[in-house]
């Protein structure tokens, strides 16, 4: 058994039997393995960044890593921006990254570059592999850490001679950790608080955005009079229908220290003190107001929804507590021009249960929230780490995870034109995703930018930077030259119809909403 | 003035009039700053990967640097993969990376990142400003560092506040260091190896590779009887009809081990010892024979010409001794079909003077180089980091700075498909770039390479991860997606009819080979 072959039996043993893959020669071995090792779907990417955005995709709705294998540090590096997304999600990731033979990695070859420095900024756990009897133990060592709560990016460099030289070695199976309970101290002071007069708002965090803890979150706003908030941006939020409905923090600055100016008290489970997503001139970083007391209930990595629970105990919010929950409702009919009303109807209309939602509709996608709040219960996917081309990739990686649901992808023309190779994959293994694009034709968002950060009125050439028109983008042909059916809308009853039409499809379709 | 104005001006200054664009929210004012200075011509792309690739081009037709505009972590994260290329190339090149403000940068925000960690391994030189009155003598810091002989990469970080905040100071216009004389000691050294008996090679880097230093080169193989050849992949090489020709180590290993078995001698010029691309079992990493003697005439980032023409004249190959040029001569006309080459036939038979032949053509390409020595005059342009997705940006780049010039772009499927948004900037700026895309539909060169690691014939899994079929690529609705007009070859003399079409027409023209 070489190096290679090890390392596949012990992702396979270990849970992990998917990989995104955009192999070159130095992968060749492990790809090479597939052969003769079953238990692995490996589906090919044409770009990296599409690699990791679907392993962050793939982690957010299950759990448990995929394994990713790309091609030394230029491989690396094309995967760098969504896995930074990833790991702003806090999803577990394995990165196989092949590297050259020991011996040869001295010599300056073309594509000799410092591969442990760039997988740094991007892992919290990185190992170069020794010899081939160490590439088992290592993989393991790999999911360990991935799987370390609340999931982290593992990346393991495989030099070519360990992935080819016998005396490989399958690794155990990981022991995977456990999140961390709460100290009892850190409950007593949070029901403190939340026994106190004043405003209090309890912070959500990504790990309390399951049915059963917003249930529990629900009680205690019920019990306590608090208001529950969720961070700005999530890595996945069950909402709709029948649930208890929590509104997230905005994105424009203004507008989220207006909505947190009123609180004496925040309560963190799995959040953080929220932080300007950018600096702007005369604006603080911190939104919380100065006098506003922070006590934190749980950390990311802690068992959030166990000190939730005992939280609600203490506070005597048991099963029996009625809480609100979200009315079914619909917008009406969408008719006429699009715009981000009518496009936030057309979704709330047309969301079907257990749908996925993968949302990079930055400025298009701001009526969204209210529209789609009484829809039946989906999931709701985010950018985490602001970095673009997220939407494409993270919805391929949901949809591999979860062949029985549909994925709704809303994506920004802007940010779509970063990693469009999705749609290939999408394609390829009929994957059910109904892709919405929302052409408006510009880098919509930097125009407020602009203005926010005190840089005035764009004259002709600053206006060039922020627009994607001269020549428009034809999205239809994008996604037809990638084998993805598609259809161009200009009206909001078009627009419903063709949501139906991708729905009602097996396989992937797009829609280029023209706005 | 803020900071970000004195940087534009102190770029402009310092010979720094292009820029290759894709900014956010914390480059805003940078943008700003170009309405109200003018002299920066800045260009938009759609994807990091294509300003990174197209400074690339740039400098390699120009020599100076051009600017990039690149938006925090992960934006530096998708222009790592054609900066390391760029860094191989030893490309001159500044990069302005957006950074949050300076008080900002300490919490934990999104879009924060280890920046200085990104640049790392594909920078010479980082710095990050620490105040708006040091931007400008930072940006003069970062000019003189990309132009610090061969060319570097430097990578200035602008947290937001530098940009935004008053009291800018214009840099001075740096000083360039030149390129370091060599030692008399290196030239008596290579005078006596190439007096000796004995096969001798004279191996060209880059820096020799344009028309006065091959002339030299001639001139001294005329007079000794020596070998000259060039490294495998260069940055710039000057070719064609009646200039002295020369021959390009080959990429597979056991061909370029056979061509270099003969020599007792090396001679390096501005080269370095023939390493092979990726290791393979059982095979050398150093491909000279272990008895061949190595002799360095000059490394790059010294004189290479200065010490070829101090060695021609030592050696008393003057200027009147004759050379054997390059005769001008061209292929048949290819008829019938698509192989590699007719391929390699029609763009000999079809390539215009002084054009610039951007080459990522892999395993499709390898009949190219004797089907276009003979061509008038050209310029051959080649990936030096092995990182693919190099071609489109290149051409771009490369056609922005010699708009008067025919660039020809080479491209193969699977590399073209990791920067297609090139194609959009090429239409948007009206550039005259005629794109070949070699539709193997298959990563084809890791065929071989799977053999050439020993891991045996690609059952159906391993092929899955090799093929680019299911579905196909229409690349001609790809190129008429971002406003480039394309059309789909069949034959030999539909390849002919198309490249002629698409040099005759000023603006971008894409053909899809269909192999």
């Amino acid at each position: 058994m070489n190096g290679a072959e090890s390392l596949v039996h012990t992702l396979v043993n270990g849970g992990i039997d998917v990989c995104f893959a955009n192999p070159g020669t130095s992968e060749m071995h492990f790809v090479a393995a597939l052969d003769r090792i079953s238990g692995m779907r490996c589906v090919l990417c044409l770009f990296e960044g599409v690699v990791s955005g679907a392993a962050d995709g793939y982690a957010r709705m299950t759990g448990g890593p995929a394994a990713t294998l790309l091609h030394l540090g230029p491989g690396l590096g094309n995967a760098l921006a969504n896995m930074h997304n990833a790991k702003k999600a806090r999803s577990a990731v394995v990165n196989v990254v092949g590297e050259h033979a020991r011996y040869h990695v001295k010599y300056e070859s073309p594509l000799k570059s410092d591969i442990q420095g760039i997988a740094g900024p991007i892992s919290h756990w990185v190992r170069t592999t020794a010899d081939a009897a160490s590439v088992g133990a290592d993989g393991a060592a790999a999911i360990a850490a991935a799987r370390t709560p609340p999931g982290q990016i593992a990346t393991l460099i495989l030099p070519a001679d360990t992935a080819w030289s016998d005396g490989g070695v399958v690794g155990g199976v990981p022991t995977i950790s456990e999140y961390k309970t709460v100290a009892e101290a850190e409950i007593e002071q949070a029901i403190a608080v939340l026994r106190e007069d004043g405003p209090t708002l309890l912070l959500l965090g990504s790990a309390t955005l399951f049915e059963e803890p917003l249930e529990i979150a629900g009680r205690i706003a019920a019990r306590t009079g608090c208001d529950v908030l969720a961070e700005s941006f999530n890595s996945r939020m069950q909402r709709g229908a029948g649930r208890f409905a929590v509104r997230r923090l905005a994105y424009p600055i203004r507008q989220t220290v207006a909505a947190l100016e009123r609180y004496s008290n925040v309560v963190l489970v799995g959040s953080e003190i929220p932080i300007a997503f950018f600096a702007y001139p005369g604006m603080p970083s911190v939104l919380l107001p100065d006098d506003c007391r922070v006590v934190t209930l749980a950390r990311p990595g802690e068992d959030c929804v166990g000190a939730l629970a005992a939280l609600a105990e203490a506070l005597g919010a048991g099963h029996n507590t009625p809480i609100t929950r979200q009315a079914a409702e619909q917008p009406a009919v969408p008719t006429g021009q699009i715009t981000t009303q009518t496009i936030a109807a057309a979704i709330g209309l047309n969301l079907p249960e257990n749908a996925i939602v993968v949302d990079e509709s930055i400025t298009t996608g701001r009526g969204l929230a209210p529209a789609t709040a009484g829809a039946p219960p989906h999931d709701w996917l985010q950018v985490t780490g602001g970095s673009i081309g997220f939407g494409l990739p993270v919805a391929t990686g949901a949809a591999i995870a979860c062949p029985e649901r549909k994925v709704i992808c809303l994506e920004s023309d802007g940010s779509g034109m970063y990693t469009p190779q999705a749609l290939w994959t999408q394609a390829r293994e009929g994957l059910d995703v109904t892709t919405l694009v929302f052409a408006n034709r510009s880098y919509n968002i930097l125009k407020s930018e602009l203005a926010n950060v005190g840089g005035g009125d764009p004259g002709p050439r600053a206006r060039d930077m922020l627009s994607l028109d001269r020549p428009n983008l034809q999205w239809t042909s994008l996604a037809n030259s990638m084998g993805v059916e598609a259809g161009r809308v200009e009206t909001a009853e078009d627009l419903c119809v063709a949501i139906s039409r991708g729905l009602e499809s097996e396989g992937p379709y797009l829609i280029e909403v023209v706005i």
